[in-house]
């Protein structure tokens, strides 16, 4: 049994999380924190939770946590994130990152997208992105994982074996996504307000948003290219789910039944990669910590689409999925 | 031409009134005021409005506002709202106040649901309630306007006609409402927040709702009886409309027909009330001012369901129908 | 390890029980029918499924799955499924039965309410009805279970305990309920065609839903009691959940703290069970086996206001609960 | 006053059409077809015009629609439009065809795309398409307009100012579109039922929609060049609205600046085009005939960023915008 914990422990990740190790019979959740005073308890912040956890929220800082967890979850704003990780890897607590902190290559280009200086720049561009089907060999040992986030997942997943394979032009890729309102987060604001975005769909970021260069670093680390992404997220009217519509140019003349063998291939016996022939919707993916993708080939250019639940395997699950790897339990353990 | 004000012109109900004068032959807005700074443009605020609308909103009081136009219409906080009121009674322009401040009977009761002390007492009890369909002769006259609450008319516009026949009980009524969200205003708040309300219905405010007694008293007033009212209201997961399923105990056996038969005879002529056979749907009144009213007996209880849009004839629909009715314009002017 | 059927797996209750079947360590989904011809693979019906399941659609009878299963889940048609049941039980296989055609007392009721004769008279009001918490005992030994509709679980679980005590009145019970539209089954109609029912609210069946004598006949069960109900379903805009406020006459004066704690003393030890102080939200209950229950005293009325997942706890989530007492498993098993 | 009849009035652009005339001075709905039979009254198909139109659906043919109207507005499927509209046109009737049927240049690429000879084949390549913001002189003296189709407004109106100044590849466009559920129609199947397509996003009839040869093919009739585009559909959790991100690739650099300002002065006039700065949403067109459109540039591609009302401008308020330049009435009547 491992002994777990959970910094930043009233988002919607978080929650979904903790959903997610209550079915895990390897791990207990020892402690959540949260900045918010007077030690509420978890079921008021998550009335879902009531009656299925007994714990309360504790505004104490990683050293306090090391003491009572092998493994901790951060949930934390970016910059926040690293200053907790570099306090808890001290004290020997491995730890599954959900910020952005630890995804790009170097202190430069963390500077240039996040605007500050990191916390911990060292382990930039050493630390394991945590996405076991392209980088399998990396997670059991690690100490510290950077959970990816949920486009970059929608995008990398499709994209590194056509990109691996030469298949598809490295610097002619346009990702044009949908995400539900969810991955905006627990906080509210005026875009996310009910009124606002119900009943209406919109694009934002465009060209601005911090997981373009997450997306194009890290299928540059997976497939040795220089890549260049076009990346258009948009808002749309629903809970949660990803789908992004990738358009890449092939390199040679690319038949869909070759394209779609070429990802089962590469794929094959990972768990959560469903390559299918038709066109997947977000919902048959929700709740759930699969992937699905299909390819499709118009007027000599590839598309591939991509669903996923932006909260599970676009971060929980996949932060599961690396706890189960990093702790040598089964891959899939509470995910199926 | 009326030169019209708006006060308080960033949220949901000024912007359905600025769509509906904006078809108004004989509406001219002449200024829209906000606590906001720097005089932003409206269209900045109300995307919507873009190239609609020429005009930018002021930080002015109402002594400014009344320099400049003959009817006000207040979108302001309650208690803000009759300090407003006040000072432009005093210089003559009429006013139409979408907020309660004038709703009510009494500065005791008043007090009592708003927890502070009324700035204007005397006109309270006093303001012509905006419900033409029951209050009708009371508008032309008024220089100031109490615009009914949103629930308030989708209760009161069906039962009044049977309390007045003496054909329910006064004290025997249970009212569950349910609105959509714009209902609860354009200030984002958790409860309002996409992912936290999205694909869930609740109910909230259970027996401390300040509509209930709105309901009562308005209802006291149009048909002398002492009124008991609960009152239920549900946050639904859609933009706008409310759903009112009222259950009332008939003073003696009645037929569906004879009540439809009633509520037809008694809104006889009234352009905006539309007594159906059917059950009504909030989306058969979505962006108009009807009101859809329909009856059942069930083992001897009555029920009426009513659906409104509560944007429109439960907030600025009704305020431009009182305006043409105080401005001597024909009553569905803009509203058809 | 059990070996299942499911009868009649295309539809939305069958979806889910194979979800949670999928999670259940000592159930085998050995069979699965359809009237479809050509036996489609199961991904295809569900797309959500793919990789999850390898099964296809039998278009096969009773005796044929009676040779393949020991217990036999009936997602059919009413006069269909007792006509299966029928068969099933006959060759030994154990049923649960998720239509109404087991739930009611007797033929005569049945015949007024289902408009047919009933194919299997004599099981009728022998049968245990599938709400463990009021029914318990009668569970393990059963033979065929009347799985609970779901209105009629988010109406019961709240009521029973008061008319058993006989704080609230029998006969002046008023029960509004609103449902997610994934209650409505997955046959494509107009009135559930997105753009229909998709921001609007509407209610249905006003005195004439056949859930309304369920209540009332399962409650006189539980309780001894004559009950009279009148029961409002609504559709509202969301795929899944139910939230019923119920209206109910006390028959002393009764606070809140004293409805709350006889609540919680009634449903001690029920693992599915959650009394709550705050008003609770179908979110709460979404995709769980949870029931949310709170009571409110208004102007001497007692509230009951009751959340659940329509589809888990209002179907597959009961069947599966069923099912564990049925087999000696732990009553949460493949529910947590 | 125009006497007008609408054949096809069951769905949603027909209900649509029949509330912007109902607030059109001079226009009158004379006569409304269905194939349904009994002449049901046109509130018993669409509840929301209850007491705003008397009238009663009739099943009969164009000639006698002829005799009763001088315009008429097609709203019937493929190939049966064109039958009717042949008739119309030989009794002198003026035609608005909501169909595709005269949209594509030639009875070819009709066949291909529609899978039947056209009926009408002489017309096709000459009927003006009914978009005045490109093809205006043609419209008054037309007989016959082809109403554009709902996703290709979206396409061509960003486009077409880039393509006629050469500063875009005319064969290198990818059209990325995302549409409400109303623009499936009115008839209920499997992927429109509300708990398939709510929360839930998928692209559909990829590289197959029948609107990528009409985007072609009007877009070179407005630009005398010969267009490719790759065209993406999907079908999105919300009522109506269509955002359509275009990725176009410059044939010399560009700034936003430019691009805005080359926009701005090719629609300069145009009442209903709103070139704006920021990023649309569908919900700031919602039940207008306003078309939002803005530009960026990222990565040296650029990008332009359209939305509208499917329904109005993408259907019925274009239809109206035609029929007031066909007969002579200020363009705007009836749509601000």
């Amino acid at each position: 049994m491992v002994r777990v914990g959970i910094l930043g422990a009233t988002g919607y990740t978080a929650l979904e999380l903790i959903k997610l190790l209550l079915r895990h019979s390897q791990a207990k959740i020892e402690v959540i924190t949260s900045r918010q005073e007077g030690r509420p308890h978890l079921a008021s912040i998550h009335p879902s939770l009531t009656g299925r956890i007994d714990l309360q929220l504790e505004d104490i800082g990683p050293a306090a946590v090391a003491e009572r967890c092998e493994c901790a979850f951060l949930c934390l704003p970016h910059a926040a994130s690293a200053e907790a990780a570099k306090e808890l890897l001290a004290r020997k607590v491995r730890v599954i990152d959900f910020s952005a902190d630890y995804r790009l290559n170097d202190p430069v280009s963390y500077r240039q997208w996040y605007e500050h200086e990191h916390p911990d720049p060292e382990r930039l561009g050493k630390t394991p992105y945590g996405l076991p089907e392209l980088f399998r060999s990396e997670i059991p040992q690690a100490q510290l994982i950077a959970n990816p986030g949920c486009y970059p997942t929608s995008a990398i997943l499709p994209l590194a074996p056509l990109l691996k394979s030469g298949w598809i032009e490295a610097d002619d890729i346009i990702v044009d996504s949908k995400s539900g309102v969810s991955g905006a987060g627990r906080t509210p604001k005026l875009n996310t307000h009910f009124p606002e975005c119900n009943e209406s769909i919109s694009a934002y970021g465009v060209g601005k948003h911090r997981h373009q260069p997450e997306i194009e670093q890290i299928l540059g680390r997976a497939t040795g290219k220089t890549v260049q992404v076009i990346f258009t997220p948009h808002l749309t009217p629903m809970d949660r789910g990803i789908l992004s519509v990738i358009y890449a140019r092939p390199t040679r003349p690319l038949t869909e039944a070759e394209v779609l063998g070429h990802l089962r291939e590469f794929y094959a016996g990972q768990p959560f990669i469903r390559i299918v022939n038709h066109l997947p919707a977000t919902k048959d993916t929700a709740h759930t910590n699969f992937v699905d993708i299909t390819a499709r080939i118009v007027k000599n250019r590839l598309l591939l689409i991509c669903a996923e639940d932006n909260l599970i395997k676009g971060a929980s699950g996949a932060a599961v999925q690396n706890f189960n790897l990093m702790f040598g339990f089964p891959e899939t353990t509470a995910l199926l």
